[in-house]
């Protein structure tokens, strides 16, 4: 008889495991072991509930816990932390209000997610500090914003999560710094395209680039200090037991989502799948990985078949009243990557130009040898976030240049140009690689 | 020596050519012959004249005249109307102000682009019957409205252009009637989808389908009839001359643009360029293709070398408040053309479900013989424009539903749920070909 299929987290990544492996084996036990009181929530909506544009918490749930026990059989257990795993003898030690106790798996899914970085900043005395990565992280910090206790926040990094903070923070009336210890935001950018981010983010907080937090939280004194410098992968329990972990410290995996060890399958933030620009595996924690992965390492853990299909590195965030997207490759991946590579950019719009509503949409294309599409970054006031996914799919389909030129791509004035901005960006790098040729 | 490059039409097409063809000779003589008063203007931009969203008729106009004539050295001919083609002579009849003279030619670009149909529909004594197909149309038409005389106005026409026009009419305070022959909204969408969009049109206006348009005009006396019962190529000069036509009567064309006759190229609406999905001519008269066959033929005229990559039939309409978009066939048409095709449908959101503005965005998916992606059409009031390209940039791929499914698409709250709406649909496509499988 087939035992327990434990999963480890229930996050997006773990409760879709967990579903999927509801579907491919009905009569399967399935257990979820996870350390929070919360499942099944949107990780990327908890600065929305910061601002409050999404008013209530419950609402990031996707499925109340009741749903996963009664509709799909799930024994979602809430406030059960795993601290060990013991391979040999296919046991997880999960840490409950009871004590520690041991969990028998005969198929296991790691799907443990991505801890904040915690860096060494000197906070005063008084000063709250938050992190924004738990459902309980951001009703508490909600909580304090709600008491009106907070006037002056730091932020502390420029990355996708600083900057959803700082302008949640700010559409709360509180008065916002930006300190981020690198030179620019948004490093997943590339630089001249991250610069027209940085102008749009100052218009609406103070940002302080090259800049170490310490002394300035030291000098400022704020009411609250928000610590948004990256996440790193939870793999520890993973990689104590032996998993081989990969870029970043993720934890490496097959197509199948399989790790190297027996009976054990990872997926979501603490896994690094396969890039399939990179062609390696890469640390790209995102929602829709999340869940694919998740979903593809369930199914397998439950005795069915699927494959993850590997990512292109597309990330979309709202920053402010600019829509910032970016596939593939930046210029400085690539070369950092080893990859030749040229960029070009074109500033374009988003609608007719007599269309009312138009606006630049700045588009930079990065190709390599033979033209081959790359990346793509888009910045503008709208259609950027979902024309990036055009490129997105150039780059699964490994279109060049010129095949992305071709495109027949929808016009009317109210949403495009007649040469929509990819076409013009597309038609630019052919005439730069005709300079060139 | 080389001789004069002649373009017969000064619209989106025309003038494409003549200033592809300057750029690929800086030397040659170029002649524009256009029969209206203007060149260069956007016919997709005419609704929104009437409306009153674009105010001024001259932003339709992407460069005045003097620009092509001093900046391109372009001769353009405005009230220059193309009446006949000499092929063996290698000249072109012109009418203009001053009677009918000959205008030679080395190299010929017939650019002459559509004309409205206008059905034999018994219109009152004293009501105003316009199209919306020129400037001058729309320009008339809308002195027409801001006279006030207009109170009530039957739109013939139940297609793109009649459901502009409808919405433009409505917008300026005008009791709107649109009738139409057919039983549905746009017949270029497949039954179930259109039905979405009439029901949105009901909302608006009132709407009579498979109605003829006679009896209702004799029996309202509207103060204006607008036909838009669709568009013919305007292929007739070239067709007289002995040029090769294919569906709908238009120029049929090689990838060059270059007709069967000997030094005659043709582009925009009046010919009918490769479809890539369904692998021969169709006729799609539509902005972007105009643009760019016009381009590919001047090019070529001016001895470079371009290729036209062909369409694939993709197409937004903005409608009242639903962006509509459809690309590659309709189920309908897959299945009159002999292909295989099943379709299906989804009704996913535009956004993660709890931001606000989340609204249904209905997708259908229409794929073929193992899984490859035939069309798609999406409907809702935003995220369906854009969207649409993903599933252009498939075909022009060749990708099959397991592909579509697998791409790696931009998720941000705002923006997407997470798993976007055209992976739901893959999702879905996958699950129906197993059970049938």
């Amino acid at each position: 008889m087939t035992g327990a299929l434990v999963v480890l987290g229930g996050g997006a990544a773990g409760m879709s495991a967990a579903s999927a492996a509801r579907r491919a084996d009905p009569d399967r036990e399935i257990v979820v072991l996870e350390s929070t009181g919360h499942a099944a929530y949107g990780l990327c909506g908890l600065p929305y509930h910061l601002s409050g544009v999404v008013p209530d918490a419950e609402s990031l749930v996707s499925y109340p816990p009741a749903f996963f026990r009664e509709r799909r059989r799930i024994d979602l257990r809430l406030h059960a932390e795993a601290v060990a795993l013991d391979v040999a003898r296919r046991e997880v030690h999960v840490r409950t209000a009871g004590g520690v106790e041991r969990v028998g798996y005969t198929d296991l899914v790691v799907t443990t997610g991505g801890t904040p970085s915690r860096p060494p900043v000197p906070v005063p005395d008084g000063t709250a500090v938050h992190t924004v990565r738990t459902l309980e992280d951001a009703v508490a910090l909600r909580a304090l914003l709600d008491s009106g206790r907070v006037r002056t926040a730091a932020v502390v990094g420029a990355g996708y999560i600083g900057l959803e903070t700082a302008e949640a923070l700010h559409a709360r009336g509180v008065r916002v710094t930006v300190v981020e210890r690198l030179d620019g935001v948004l490093t997943t950018l590339d630089e001249p395209v991250a610069a027209r981010v940085e102008e749009h983010v100052r218009v609406h907080v103070e940002l302080l680039l090259g800049t170490d937090a310490g002394p300035v939280l030291a000098e400022r004194r704020p009411d609250l200090v928000v610590l948004c410098t990256g996440v790193r992968p939870a793999a520890g329990i993973a990689a104590a037991a032996g998993a081989a972990t990969g870029p970043g410290g993720a934890l490496l995996v097959d197509d199948r989502m399989r790790t190297d060890l027996p009976g054990v399958w990872a997926a979501g933030d603490c896994v690094a799948p396969h890039h399939r620009v990179l062609g390696r595996p890469a640390f790209v924690p995102l929602g829709p990985a999340a869940n694919r992965t998740g979903r593809v390492a369930g199914t397998n853990a439950a005795g069915g078949d699927a494959r993850f299909g590997g990512v292109v590195g597309t990330a979309v965030v709202k920053v402010f009243d600019l829509e910032v997207a970016r596939t593939g490759l930046t210029l400085a991946e690539a070369r950092a990557e080893g990859v030749a590579a040229t960029a070009t950019d074109v500033t374009s719009r988003s609608r007719a130009k007599y269309y009312p509503g138009a606006v630049p949409l700045h588009v930079r294309l990065v190709h390599g040898a033979g033209g081959r599409v790359l990346g793509a970054q888009l910045v503008g006031r709208e259609g950027a976030a979902k024309r990036v996914d055009v490129v997105a799919a150039a780059l699964h389909a490994g279109l060049d240049v010129d095949d992305l030129a071709a495109l027949d791509l929808a016009y009317a004035p109210p949403y495009s140009p007649v040469y929509d901005p990819l076409l013009v960006v597309a038609q630019a790098a052919q005439r730069e690689l005709a300079r060139v040729a």
